[in-house]
């Protein structure tokens, strides 16, 4: 009942350390120093070097160790396995406390009294309450719901869009591309928080951004990603901030991570840049949740939050 | 019955449009343009000028045009009269959103991560969630406690500290004097919303700032205000911040409003400053507000939002 740690850019010793004390009797090993891969069961990953995962006979469940499972499914050699993805209340709040800020940051004008302090100037502005923003949530899963829970709860209209169609009290909801159009069109700033699938890379592009509203109250549409880079058009938007169709914008994510330093972005005016630190996985927490689901598919009850391999999600 | 608009540092334009577009049968005019004194029986009024409201005999309600009085009560010549002030949704849901934002901007350590970019260096930082961070409210008045709601539904463990005794579900509460101690040495980020009076002149200083916690999780404790100028040692706070006793702040309120350029709180480090924005006045809502009152008033129903002279708020 061997557990295999995988994760490439974190410390292994973090997720080794909170497994042996979640459940000091397993045997964890970290990839690629397997003494004995047929012992492997259980593989708990994170942006695994692809063909990683080929060559456990006894593998029976995958973990990916973040909500999003786009770094797994890319993997041509990857075994044809139940894949489960991380949903818990840490990461969830996490990803909810930057999507809030980022929100408040743009529709406070914070970056133009950041402009003011500097040059010593006392310079009160016209601002609208959050009724007079209307925000966007492309991805109404676990993240998206509730990130707009939250936003609603400050005051903004909010919306959501989604693949199916979904009802949500207090949330005016759109799915699929049918309904993309009427959905831009009512948004002020778009929150993006959509899984990386084949059906939404790249969508975020200068036809998205031109259909987004135009008289909102920031001068201009806003936007805000912290799903995928891999959504994005980098340099549709790099663009659209130095023209100013987009007002201004916050990303955690980005095509390529690190963000390269010759990247025109970390200059492109009005945009915030976080590096993919959105909702950081917690290994203690994290690791109590992987372990929780272990034990219940060992005593016959299933495996929950499995990916759709078809879907990508 | 007319109505009479004394505002300085605003336009009082604005306020004559809007009482005049939600009440078209009254006289509404502007101080001291006044042609018949005896026939104004409302006053509207934002830090009017000391004496400003003597010499109107049948002048019968003060309403303070925001939440706060200390404008008012410092005027040696003020009447005797009822004072209202304001307690509106929309006063209360701006001031929410610049707490939640100041708080979450701090807590993210988003000021960081804007240096780092300006660096075009890709670093993530470790980040506690918002449990992990105890926010502490001075005021648990109509402010604080929305704020206190709103933390507390982002995850912060949030306690409140008041003058009388409040029970309030969900959120350790400590008051007066003797309960001071405790309550800052459990606090990381202190977020004020008090009114200034006699009591609370000056009580953000040096000592206060001392007993807070150290061991909090951004590296010292962080100090956001946005009650009153007055109730802070502005010479205190710079030197704390400049010295590392407070790891940050955010103000939107100063001893002398505009903040003059020469003040040294302009360059201070890990300070944000908002130019006294943080719950603006919006005529309209506030007119609707004072312009129900006066009704229910002269169909002989009272007045809400009554301040008491003896505590000042
Ligand atoms: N930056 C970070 O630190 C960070 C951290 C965690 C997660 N993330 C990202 O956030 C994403 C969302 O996480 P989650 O837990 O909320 O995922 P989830 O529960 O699986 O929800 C995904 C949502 O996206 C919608 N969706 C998927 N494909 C779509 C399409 N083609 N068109 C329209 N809508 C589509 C789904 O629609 P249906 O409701 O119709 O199925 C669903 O509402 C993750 O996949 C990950 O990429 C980022
Ligand atoms: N920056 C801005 O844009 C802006 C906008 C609006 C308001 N404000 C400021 O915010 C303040 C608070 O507004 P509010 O509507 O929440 O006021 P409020 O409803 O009157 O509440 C005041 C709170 O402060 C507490 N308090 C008063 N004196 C105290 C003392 N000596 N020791 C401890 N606690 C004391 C009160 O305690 P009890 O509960 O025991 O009475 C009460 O909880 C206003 O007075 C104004 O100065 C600023």
């Amino acid at each position: 009942m061997t557990v295999l740690v995988a994760v490439k850019g974190w410390d292994p010793g973090h997720w080794v350390d909170a497994l042996r004390a979640r459940a000091p009797g397993r045997d964890v090993v970290v990839a690629p120093d397997v003494p004995d891969p047929a012992a492997v069961r259980y593989a708990l990953v994170w942006k695994p070097e692809p063909g990683r995962l080929a060559g456990y006979p006894n593998l029976e469940v995958i973990f990916s160790l973040g909500a999003g499972v786009d770094h797994l499914t890319s993997d041509p050699a990857l075994p044809a396995l139940p894949i489960v993805r991380i949903v818990d209340p840490d990461l969830t709040m996490r990803m909810t406390e930057w999507v809030v800020l980022q929100v408040l940051l743009h529709h406070r004008k914070q970056r133009l009294y950041d402009r003011l302090q500097a040059e010593r100037r006392w310079a009160p502005q016209d601002q609208v309450s959050a009724r007079g923003l209307r925000v966007g949530i492309m991805g109404l899963g676990v993240l998206g719901l509730d990130a707009a829970r939250a936003l609603a709860g400050l005051g903004f209209p909010v919306a959501g869009w989604s693949r199916t169609p979904r009802t949500v009290p207090g949330l005016e909801t759109f799915h699929g591309r049918d309904g993309l159009p009427a959905f831009l069109a009512r948004t002020d700033l778009l929150v993006v928080l959509l899984p990386l699938t084949a059906d939404t890379r790249g969508l975020i592009d200068a036809a998205l951004i031109d259909g987004l509203a135009k008289d909102g109250p920031l001068g201009g549409p806003v936007l805000v990603n912290a799903g995928r880079g891999g959504l994005q058009d980098e340099a549709a938007i790099d663009a659209a901030l130095r023209d100013g169709r987009l007002a201004a914008a916050s990303l955690d994510v980005f095509a390529v991570e690190p963000l390269p330093e010759a990247s025109p972005l970390w200059g492109a005016p009005n945009l915030t840049i976080t590096p993919h630190v959105a909702a950081e996985s917690d290994p203690v927490a994290l690791s109590a949740y992987v372990m929780g689901q272990i034990e219940a598919y060992e005593r016959g009850e299933g495996l929950a939050n499995l990916v759709d391999p078809g879907l990508g999600y």
